[in-house]
């Protein structure tokens, strides 16, 4: 795969906008029909956000990105393509006219499909001389980061053209889930706009403002649904008894005016029983504290996700951590400040989900970076801040040796050691180690020598008076500690 | 804060349980009754699976657990607390009952909360004598890791309470949600309770399974509501034109059938008008792009960390970045191979401005980086590829040493060529120079060792005989090559 080289999108909105970006990004061409005035300009913009995104997205090697080109027509834009993906505003009749005319202009052969959120497929291939090659491929916005696409035929589409979607789909990095049975809404949207809509009611009638919607989801169930849906979380939620007894328990609920989708289902005996052994199959024989300790750790891994951007939940547990260092650090100041004599212990953190490689191991470089925010964090401390900085002044690192010892993981807590091995008027000389939070083993050690530096004039020089005292000062407290048996060594002598 | 020290927890169910857990957990003292003969078990089993995760979920200085006593009757479980959080069913009568009980035994000033779904606060506490301090208090599963709390008080809750139990969940690392206008299903609830009777339609009518439910939210929408909810996303949504724009294309979308939710409220002028004003204001002004790149990176962050745990959208993540690095290795087999014996020059690129600190230099741990990528580049060369990290074998850096000798600038192009050192049966010993692409001179060393692993005993093995021989080839046929000046230093020596 792919045969498919050439793609076309018309109507570039944000949805086909950010079709647009997806393709280009996976190598492929593709040409964009839009009447609106400032449309190129819009797609121009979405693809340099999916560009920045893309070269985070996939740590892997990445294609060369294909053409993006602006089309004068339908006809212009569909004539030589492999693939056409139609994202116009959601109104049948203009729907249908546009998939008509796409299919007037494209080759037999080219794949057609339409982002629609809820429009029934067999209404739509209507006017089409060729309605089998036609299916909806419904994405989520931004289309150049989640991965959801819906695929539903209708009643004239040909089964290989939704097996070739998802195939092409798959090999854009996204995740087909094939509609069995059309209607309104396929699957997502009908979950959504059940949601939306009930989210109207609560702002119409002021029991929340947008913002209390928005926080009610995403400090809650928002951090469940991103990686569970709401049935295999509701499985767990019934402990031990599992589905069954959750359905028994909420099931009275269902009757209660919680919600104005009033009309629901009744929960006869053939519906639970159908919904228990479809939830066991999802379960696949895992076990309830598996299922727990999966869950719990995904929560975490994705409220840790945010918290290095600050938002929602992830702020919130910063919060948190920063009031419980807080509490802490009021203990501590009754007990005292470190012992200079002691390494030095300024650095700590938790191994971050984008530092890993795929088997869970911590990249390389980001050992480095551990070391390194120690070493800055040494520099803090003896008075290397900002004005210090400002005044011209620093130290720069110009060699490091690094041993790797044991591996370390996604998520686990760390800190480092540091041992001041020497210092004079230039040089400050450091031992780092690199230790498991959990059970302080150490993972790597780094040796780094750094120079002090006139910033301006780019190149070695004496530190002042007083920071010399300081870090000899330093280095004469920690004089006593055993020399580590990596210090001084070089690559592949032991 | 806080001056509550002792807690009690009346029923102690999945929810019970998990209050008990996260109140321990934060150095409080908690008494539980249950009637269920197995619920002291389960609640232990709880508080191990939240001391597990705890551990993680703050790295902050962590507070001696609090005590865990199992209580014979109500009175006794609530006699001298401070706080009691009520986890019964979801029966009216049956939790006015027991709060009536609860009233009665605590002290007067102990704050009395209920975890309710969506009963209404003003008839649970209709039994009590002191209704001024009660409230809801209602979590999301599982309670000891997210953050929601919602409060909502009845007509007789002096506003004291509810102040006062916001400040208590805050301290307990939670986020509150006070509910103004006291109704059925509060917030939460309501819109959770219309996804979920939706959810329910859609497996009785058979348009998809409850697997098929889950990964309909899982891959799609659930990681937009983890982090922004559904208000501020829609407004991206809506592009440059925001909300007002959304609602105008996506308001005819609500007379369609997409949902059994068929009531729903008509978009006025003036509905539209408030969701946009309060959507202005929750914007606080910070302009699309900047609110497109946070959503962006927030769901890439989220997909990383999913990515680490193979859950869901990370690991279709993990997936599409294996078959990019199979296309590319596809490619490079094509593109023919190098001179072996000259220095290797298999990886280049641009330093990325994500890569420089203030001052505009590369900070440390990107040279690493570079020699990472290069040293992948080599392995890859050789044959270690996907199919060799299959098969349980890989190399492994064990060291490093790195010497800088000039700063590298964002945006300046780079290469990195790389002389084997030696070679044998465990061993590959590399030497990379990182060149500025421009002038060529060179900017970093960096030494490595890397080492032949079984990566499923974990531990180190000899390669098999055609890697050997393909190690030992390549060391040779750049055998004649100068040995650099840097190779085999270590730190501060010449």
């Amino acid at each position: 795969m792919t045969e498919i080289r050439r793609c076309a999108v018309v109507g570039a909105g944000v949805i086909g906008g950010g079709w647009a970006a997806r393709l280009v990004l996976n190598g492929l061409d593709v040409a964009v029909f839009d009447p609106h005035p400032d449309s190129e300009r819009r797609v121009r913009v979405m693809l340099e956000n999916a560009s920045r995104i893309f070269s985070k997205l996939a740590l892997a090697a990445r294609p060369e990105p294909g053409s993006l080109r602006f089309a004068a027509s339908i006809a212009d834009a569909v004539r030589d393509a492999d693939f056409v993906q139609e994202s116009a505003p959601e109104r049948e009749e203009l729907k249908r006219a546009l998939l008509a005319e796409i299919d007037a202009h494209a080759p037999n052969d080219a794949l057609v499909c339409s982002s629609t959120s809820g429009l029934l497929p067999s209404r739509l291939q209507s006017d089409m001389r060729h309605p089998d090659r036609f299916l909806v491929g419904h994405p989520f916005n931004p289309v150049y980061v989640l991965p959801l696409v819906e695929l539903c035929g209708g009643g004239r589409t040909a089964p290989e053209a939704i097996a070739r979607a998802q195939e092409f789909y798959r090999w854009i990095g996204m995740r087909p889930l094939v509609v069995r049975k059309e209607n309104d809404g396929f699957i997502a949207d009908r979950l959504l706009e059940a949601l939306w809509r009930e989210a109207l009611w609560l702002v119409k009638e002021d029991f929340a403002t947008v913002e209390e919607v928005d926080d009610a989801i995403r400090f809650g169930a928002g951090l469940r649904w991103a990686m569970f849906g709401t049935f295999l979380i509701y499985r767990l939620a019934g402990g031990e008894d599992g589905m069954r007894h959750f359905m028994a328990q909420f099931g009275p609920a269902l009757k209660l005016p919680w919600t104005k989708l009033t009309d629901v289902p009744e929960l006869t005996d053939e519906l639970i029983d159908k919904i228990a052994s479809q939830s066991d199959q999802q379960a696949g024989g895992v076990g309830l504290r598996t299922w727990e300790i999966r869950r719990d750790d995904g929560l975490l891994a994705i409220m840790q996700a945010l918290k290095t951007l600050g938002i929602g939940a992830g702020r919130v547990l910063g919060d948190y951590e920063r009031s419980l260092d807080a509490r802490a650090a009021h203990g501590r100041s009754i007990a005292g400040t470190p012992d200079p004599s002691e390494p030095l212990r300024l650095h700590k953190g938790v191994v971050q989900p984008d530092w890993v490689d795929y088997n869970n191991h911590m990249t390389e470089s980001c050992y480095l970076q551990a070391f390194s925010d120690a070493t800055d964090a040494v520099l803090h401390c003896i008075g290397v801040d900002e004005g210090y900085l400002a005044g011209g002044n620093s130290y720069f690192t110009v060699e490091t040796h690094i041993v790797h010892r044991q591996q370390a993981m996604a998520l686990e807590p760390f800190y480092v050691t540091t041992q001041v091995l020497n210092a004079d008027d230039k040089r400050l000389h450091l031992f780092h180690r690199l230790h498991n939070g959990h059970d302080n083993t150490v993972l790597a050690t780094g040796e780094q020598m750094l120079l002090h530096v006139d910033t301006r004039a780019g190149r070695v020089c004496a530190a002042g008076d007083e920071m010399v005292e300081r870090v000899r000062a330093l280095a004469a407290a920690q004089a006593a500690l055993p020399r580590p048996d990596q210090a001084g060594r070089s690559v592949g002598r032991r």
